[in-house]
């Protein structure tokens, strides 16, 4: 194995002017955020610049089914390789640091480790994965969830997407149909660099967050039916509101969220009334509730009481209730073994470290199904994501970056 | 004055035919509604087909400035007329009875008058306002408004719709800018006769309403801004939700309503969250109050006590509050004299008569500041209103009509 001290550190000019020069393939004017949905046109363009930096490295890449890209730098030994990486696709107001920051970071590391002369003892790779957003192509975490073998590539091509065409007629178009075999065969470790999405490490003052794991997501929708009537002309007795359930639903989920505490959370984020007018009981109201727990047992607890208020509150009003899932996914727990490390790297460096389960989701909860898995976090200004508004201190970016580099070659070296 | 006996009937039939007649004009394909916004083409067809049926009875017919038409059959002395009316004009999705059942219940009584060859003591006019709905021009019963003097018919001339023209354009397009005097003349009497648009006499089992004023009426749009955030990443106590806010408030509403009692009641019927995503803490959440009450000190308290739970309450959550009045109308009482006659009217002609506030504003309470006023209220079956849905049994629309007859009759007497 080759010596690794401290005295390496990526270059964070460089990763900037990589973040700021992908940002400008469809950049969001007058922001620094930018759009690329997956398998657009613009995201052909973004995969076509990182892809070209991936080659001035003379990495080894490789491209699959699914348009997943992997690029390798050899280690002292074959075998599989410690894998970093993250995504480039964004939603349709994206920020620039959403995913990019992960890749770019990880070609900042590989970069890094050439301009030293550094070879590794197990090869480092870096991917991007297609479609994690999932704002074009559900569901999300498409290209990882195909990687890990979690969907058959014939059903991931068949997803037709907004616009109409399908991830596979897709592919092709923009000429990211590879063959690299699917399933992957699993990397030796996988490390993803993110920023929070959130405003915890802000607020409470940290630099890294040491990821534990992800979240369990669950969302549903509710229908909910009454009696549309005038506002004016009908005695309270006499209604059916379906809005008055919604609204009652909505404060028992924040309710339920701080009975349960931390890590719980509730959000109903969407509420149509129909007709939505000033002076007509609604006919009906759609609502969702996200509700999220690091804990599977507490997340169906929480679901269980949303459902049980939500049905004895509609029957005391006399309306009626459907309900859908929208999505549900167990929490993913990462590897303690690569949270030990994440958070003893971030120390030697000097910065504050939190071990924290990420609320949103992530490629790297997909590479948990197959090999020892972890994630960095840095922070985001006012937790600000999904958003051209989103943004990162450079001096955080380059923090997080460096832990990253200081993981891979940690686990490269076993 | 001319003897007058319970034997004299309205034809329900009759009546029936020009209610179907009217429906006709622009219906509402497979219902048994129909759609005429004030002063569009199909209104002016509307009115040129009322009139027509004016014209067959020889009634003298005076046309104002903001195209309200009133019909006169002469008396034994001359004076000014009992009147009655309402208007025909729809919301989009209008019903057949609304308005066009006070008009043609008017032009039902004079020809049943004028085929029992009975003259009315004082003259019996019958009349249609411009606008009652408001679904065109802002404000709704506008013609009435501008017939008592409640508004220069040169502002009310320069009132541009829904498609950008103004009042006086549309007028003078469709042939109905009157030159008969405004403010009008007052009438010796007014007395409407519509559905009840609500649910209470049909489930209470009464045929008649004899309206003892309408509700005072208080609409108010509230915004609350907060801070917008990511569902999965952002604790519960670093969120500034004002979704949440707007749904406690929908609550406090019902909750107030219910405490204050019967006949106050309180509604919120719209409620738009942005960006309104499942899994984004909403930026802005505006919603509206409407609330109405027969006395103006309750519904002030009303009003208060609402706006002080929503500035509480969004103080709490660290939310914004702005707001603005929709509308505002005191509480209008009606002639305890024209009451009194419309419930004995009813109790001498067998039926059933409850005495009640109106929920709904009408033309009665334009009217009423200029002369006493008084409203025949018949059931809407469910209280289904503004909707092509819209039903009241032949046998109250019958019921209603006689009592209208007997009405005017008395009032015209004197």
């Amino acid at each position: 194995m080759t010596s690794f001290g401290p005295d390496i550190h990526i270059s964070i000019n460089r990763l900037l002017a990589r973040l700021a020069a992908l940002a400008e393939i469809n950049p969001i004017e007058g922001t620094a955020g930018c759009s690329r949905l997956a398998l657009t046109d613009h995201d052909k363009a973004g995969r076509d610049l990182v892809v070209s930096w991936m080659r001035d490295l003379d990495l080894d890449i490789s491209i699959d089914g699914v348009g997943n890209v992997v690029a390798t730098m050899a280690g002292e030994i074959d075998g599989p390789p410690v894998m970093c990486g993250s995504h480039i696709d964004t939603v349709p107001t994206g920020g620039r640091y959403d995913g990019n920051l992960g890749v770019l970071g990880g070609i900042e590391v590989i970069e890094t480790l050439r301009t030293a002369g550094i070879t590794p003892h197990r090869p480092i790779a870096v991917g991007f994965f297609t479609d994690e957003e999932g704002a074009r192509f559900q569901p999300d975490m498409l290209g990882s969830l195909v990687y890990v073998g979690g969907m058959a590539l014939e059903e991931a091509h068949d997803i037709t997407g907004i616009w109409g065409k399908t991830v596979g007629e897709e592919l092709e178009r923009i000429g990211y149909l590879g063959t690299a075999p699917l399933p992957a065969a699993p990397p030796a470790a996988y490390v993803e660099l993110h920023i929070e999405q959130g405003p915890v490490l802000e607020t409470e003052g940290f630099t890294i967050g040491a990821l534990t794991g992800v979240q369990g997501i669950s969302w549903t929708e509710f229908t909910l039916t009454g009696q549309s009537n005038h506002a004016g002309t009908t005695p309270m007795a006499l209604r059916h509101d379906p809005g008055l359930v919604a609204c009652r639903a909505a404060a028992f989920v924040r309710e339920l969220a701080l009975e349960l505490g931390h890590p719980q959370v509730g959000t109903v984020g969407r509420i149509e009334l129909d007709p939505n007018l000033v002076n007509v009981v609604p006919a009906t109201a759609t609502f969702t509730v996200d509700v999220r727990n690091t804990d599977n047992s507490v997340l169906l607890e929480a679901e269980r009481r949303i459902t049980e208020f939500i049905e004895r509150a509609a029957d005391e009003e006399g309306v009626s209730v459907a309900s859908r899932k929208l999505a549900r996914f167990d929490p993913v727990a990462f590897d303690p073994t690569v949270i030990d490390k994440v958070e003893a790297a971030a120390k030697a460096l000097g910065h504050s470290v939190k071990r924290m389960p990420s609320g949103a989701g992530h490629d790297a909860q997909m590479l948990a199904r197959v090999c020892p898995t972890g994630m960095i976090f840095v922070p985001s200004h006012k937790g600000i994501s999904h958003n051209p508004a989103e943004h990162t201190d450079p001096s955080d970016i380059e923090a997080g970056a460096n832990v990253l580099l200081s993981v891979l070659m940690e686990l490269a070296a076993q």
